[in-house]
């Protein structure tokens, strides 16, 4: 057994996380801890986890948690970066689900990020854990930045024609919706219930933290830079993620689903929709499925792609499994098989 | 007092036009139609409606309904056409809120609704009812035709823009969302609370019937052809409507915030939020409000406009007693003054 | 005019009284005041009164607030009992919309409100505002205690059967659900949409603030003790709230129907629907309406009452302003005339 | 592996089995039937199970079901009771979601369900399948009527009291609560997204067919009769169950937590909560867990019992797989170890 610890445990990717692990064939969580809940029972904050998970949270320790295998860190930005370099020298792998490790360029991190990096030369070693692109490196990584919840939509997206060249990089528009949970489970007025619900609002249009990553990740398959209007809204709905995605197409006679199709043949957690389909975001819920369709409308000459994740699963937790899976050498697809419960 | 008639009052839009004629100085509802239900209490069943509507159903009669002064069809499309001529010869004043008239060209309003118009030499004689745009046309008309809801949000989104002439025209984005009562309060399996809620999905990327009104009132205002690209999404809430607008500036050093406030400082039903706002479709729920930011983001080169509007109200009923205010010679916001509901 | 002034305006009842009371003909608010937000324009916080409400929020001043004819708490409990002896010595009236002056022992409110009370010697001035109980005694009142809004749909569903005699008062059972806005608008983890969304649950079962207040009601009514038996629950919606009541028939031959239709024939608030009706909460939302229906099924011995309300409007905001109809001398349902907005 | 044939596989409760019996490891399905989408893929109706689900839908026939080790009737009542004698008499085993074959007294079932019943002579045979009471009999069954959603939670609440002759049997109130979904995927006009949300009612006051279910179920458990006040509530969620449960007590002073949790402590799906608590149906979202608290509030004399299921699983079709596994000789638990996706 692959031996876990969770730093970061009463957060919604913490629990996802648990989860997950807790239906995993070879993985087993060794330590969740969390500084304000050390002592109590996880399935006493986490009742749903009742009979399949008997642990304490504890104070994080990093004697304890080098003693794993990998170590999940489901912290706010910059908790992981004050911990990872002991943890690395110790030989533990780890999967940041935070933002310390997903951008290059460290200036670009403390202006987006409002604060120093604590490790600035280990973001070199960090691969961004999007298997899609990076598997192979991945798979021989100590250090993965786990992609953020948006920039895998719009990732996965647009990822076939932005590698065929197909489209206008000066003029994308990702009008991208999200589920409340999406803001975690922190105590704010904005998601309470009595807010968010029977409500639909963009937020950060003047520029929002995913944007620089997703640019980052378009910018490395394109190989030159790339023009992006990026707008996340929240929609009153617990999870799910969907990218509406706009291009001008270079070439109006490529034939986008065969393209599409060809692209994601291998994926297991990508799954291209008949021609003409409107993914829906439940039909991902609680999976690490990513579900794609691309439209062609009118004249032709935009290109539309509509990707769905779940912002908690391939959004997050399911996909820093997946990334467990590849880092350990197991069956990349252990332990992530579940299907959506619907309705 | 004005004397009204409603055909097909068992929808939503009728059963709004219900609630805000009940509370409008003066406007008396004298008749309300229903084939299916003629003899049964309105507020049987609308409850809601208990105290305020002491009317039953009829089965619809044009004689009664040409005694009215003034008549609102909210019935399906292609129900209205059938019923206006006899009506507009009797000198009874028309507001239909479906899409009989809101297209001037007939081959097209044939090709995307499926059905050969009924009268088309009435066409002419409609006038598109956004008073933001047409407002002295109104006044005067005999057939208004209520715009959809759709074209309302995205038309006032982008007016001041267009009329500017400061966006390109040829790569229009317009990606809008509604909230589920925007389908209707007809029996189907889509529309069901366990397929709708916690999901959220595009729809009619192919083309919606809302394309070429849309179409239509941007090139009327721009004096040319306007390249479009609009997609509906469906939101997991009961009301409220957001466009998210995407257009190429042809000129970034405009003071696009002054722009908008000056165009609509005199509108009553069109309010320019702060720079930096996103509007929130629940502060116009149930009123006849449009809510608008505009954002100019990054590199400047892309103007983004959030428009929220109540699909059910300003994108139906209250509108069509905005309209009903001007052609009959009341105060424009007579009964219209209602403040949303919050939380 | 009355002029009013509210003690904490960021609540949701602080919210809906400044709703309430801009439509209101004959009140004016000229302070709303909260410590927190002082100088900040109220439609900055509350969007949705844009273009209604042109105040700022301005720190608690007794002078100025001793110069209102009106003053509503819509504060914490434990706030109002601070100011209300000072106000009430300068001849301002007061409604409190908290609990400070709800129960009349003081032994018991400091129980079940774990803190000293302020100023016992006012419990015996304050008068019970449920006015389909106490109106001759609100319309002389300077100090109106509030119903909390589990009372107050509790209190109207029982009434009739309670002053007739005619249920078994020792084995009472109120089964009663709640919107989640019933919380309030603190920031706090329960109450997140991630938390309370797609979740039913109940809470308080050992023993509810509103218990000891719902059996003052009845036991006043009763003139004995009363055996009840209060479980509150939360739904996934933000308003609306029903109680459902079940009661042993002291007589089976009795005519409920009839009873309640005569108890609230002349009451202006309070709805008996038509026989084999259950009232739906949203046909009352945003309204100080009371909808009853009454049951008594199978074998007869045991009477069902549904009774519905909006728990911040006839739960709160709107049956304060109800009183203040009634403590001001105006028509009682001066400004409470809106309809509910459906769907 | 076990083969499995499904008739009536469009509704919720068909694509529940679906789900379920795909990441079962030792039953494979091999015929899903549907009058209406014969031809049709499943996937393509719910795409959800691309990747999981590859069969298409078929008209029924009883000579390819009756290949099958089992069927499950997922069907409209009144439908199995057609097909049932033919597939028993070939020796195909039987699982009834519908109602069928729930009630043992055939005058009072053509009451409540108002058809004759085709085979009245098999209601003898039938087992009701409520395994915490007659597994060893579903054991040896060859046909299972499957409990309804409310019985399986009301029965679960009251079981242990019932069985300990502990509560008053002519008083009982059972207030339950049910997700949406209970409704079915039928389009008609109560259950539309806008009818259903923010919306709370009470349905069926007057007499639900699960109340004689409820009443055989606690009888048989009592040896007497008992005096059941039964009410059914609507709640804006799509999944989930609470029954609330109101019985007076004989005895004070019986320890009502270790009763429940000895009396449980041997059942794989009923969990009995820490004393105090407040079950949350979310936790139990998906899987086949019955969660259990109970109370003595106050004074004592009554105890009350939360239950919550998941209406479409335990209260279904999960309820249904673990009487196949029973049936069949199976592992009780296997396929239904599935963890609720929280939040």
């Amino acid at each position: 057994m692959i031996t876990i610890g969770i730093v970061g445990g009463t957060g919604y990717t913490g629990a996802e996380l648990l989860r997950l692990l807790a239906g995993h064939p070879r993985a087993e969580v060794r330590a969740i801890t969390s500084r304000g809940n050390a002592g109590t029972r996880v399935d006493a904050m986490f009742p749903g986890l009742r009979g399949a998970v008997d642990l304490r949270f504890t104070e994080p320790d990093v004697a304890e948690l080098a003693a794993c295998d990998l170590v999940f860190f489901a912290t706010p930005n910059g908790t992981a970066m004050q911990m990872v370099p002991e943890l690395l020298d110790a030989g533990t792998r780890i999967i940041d689900l935070g933002a310390d490790f997903r951008l290059r360029d460290v200036a670009s991190w403390e202006a987006w990020y409002g604060m120093a990096h604590a490790c600035p030369e280990r973001l070199a070693d960090a691969v961004y854990g999007l298997p899609e692109i990076h598997r192979a490196s991945i798979r021989e990584a100590r250090l993965v930045a786990n992609p953020g919840c948006y920039p895998t939509a719009v990732a996965l997206g647009w990822l076939p024609l932005v590698e065929a060249g197909l489209v206008g990089l000066d003029a994308l528009v990702a009008d991208c919706k999200s589920g409340v949970s999406g803001a975690g489970r922190k105590a704010q007025v904005p998601t309470l219930f009595g807010e968010a619900n029977e409500n639909f609002r963009a937020y950060g249009a003047a520029g929002h933290r995913h944007l620089p990553e997703i640019r980052q990740t378009l910018e490395r398959v394109a190989g030159g830079p790339v023009g992006l209007t990026f707008v996340p809204h929240l929609v009153p709905m617990t999870r799910g993620m969907q990218a509406s995605l706009y291009a001008p197409l270079a070439d109006a006679t490529v034939d986008l689903q065969e393209l599409f199709e060809a692209r994601y043949a291998e994926e297991p957690f990508v799954d291209v929709l008949p021609a003409g389909s409107h993914p829906e975001t439940r039909t991902v819920r609680g999976t690490n499925m990513c579900r794609i369709a691309v439209h062609q409308p009118q004249d032709g000459r935009t290109a539309i792609v509509f990707s769905v994740i779940d912002n908690l699963t391939k959004g997050a937790a399911s996909q820093a499994v997946q990334n467990m899976n590849l880092m350990c050498g197991l069956d990349e697809t252990a332990g992530l098989s579940g299907v959506a419960v619907l309705p």
